[in-house]
């Protein structure tokens, strides 16, 4: 059995919605906000836990699998974002570490290298 | 310059993390935050749009460059949250498409075959 | 019987978690996600409709009630997120909409009277 | 100076909206998604905080009044969103509570007690 790849598992999600006709509904709108929904069920596994909790919850099964399964809807909307607007999804993220690069050099002085996201608003 | 694939982003995000000592943020229950917060900056850029403007969105290369800004994102904390709990994005979502394929066959009788989340909570 | 208003539900809701001991569990953090997670669900249910069958959704008992349950959950985090942290939610919205109305003054000429979070990222 | 009603609230921006012209973009849909983003923008700020840290938010000028702020977007959107499809979001939160009293009862041995939310898989 070949590894699954991202291109493969685009194609894979294409033909599933096409042999269903849910291209209708795949609209980027619906998708981002379908993407962003997703997302929200997978913090949903979190809401509540404590970070130590949090840190077990790939050691039980049922947890285990509800991650599991929010982490393939999440990418399952994303990809399908991706490939009815023809966004490479693999080269944007590599491009955009590429930026944050030359963002956040290592080795700021204490106190400025923290999470930049911290200071978003600033 | 060869394509990016899965693995190697994901090493890239966590030796980028490690130089600027972020672990300690990046537990589980953060990361999916993250994650979910990311999701709704890209729905933010459809949020007002008609559904035919939101077709066109990669027309004009500044919402472009904000779409792929926005997908990178979503798929950083995505490769980093399954870092940290050692899930496999790509098999999570083959083995999803594969209980799918059961789940919702082709060729149902027309008015059962819309799409599933529509009845998700029926 | 009497209108409910804003102040009695937060008594109501903060007495109800102190009788099931859930006050651990509503830090702040804890209840901004949950109301994000609870914002998703009410997008859930439009995530697929097209404006038109979006704009009917309260004709069908069913969606109707799926409606007012989760925009319930929403305010029901909201108000314990602002209990907890002592925001006064609708002092906030008042004051809110006072800058907004010297932010976006009235008579502006077309094509710059469009809604302002169109623009957010400019 | 009176304090502000849910009412006033919903006509001050029943009539900003009206003055702009931005009713077109006030669908349900819409301003669910503007919502969900909006709640998601108040979890940032969290995001990378600690517990301890999330507790002393409102200690700060700028991180207090940003929170502030955050849900006032919440709060706007939610009663717009009410607005637009008739939705009574006081009513809608007495009534969930009403049946979450007869949901979960108090006293449950230990063990079944904790937080509804943290089972809703199951």
């Amino acid at each position: 059995m070949t590894e699954p790849d991202v291109e493969g598992l685009q194609r894979r999600l294409a033909e599933f919605a096409a042999a269903r006709a849910w291209q209708p509904y795949h609209t980027p709108k619906n998708l981002a906000a379908a993407l962003s929904v997703e997302a929200a069920e997978l913090l949903e596994i979190f809401q509540w836990l404590t970070p130590e909790e949090a840190a077990r919850v790939m050691d039980e099964p049922d947890s285990a699998h509800r991650v599991a399964d929010e982490v393939a809807d999440v990418l399952a909307y994303l990809l399908q974002f991706c490939g009815v607007l023809g966004v490479d999804p693999l080269r944007a993220l590599s491009e955009k570490i590429d930026r944050n690069e030359i963002r956040f050099p290592v080795g700021r002085p204490p106190g400025r290298a923290r999470h930049p996201d911290r200071h978003s608003s600033e």
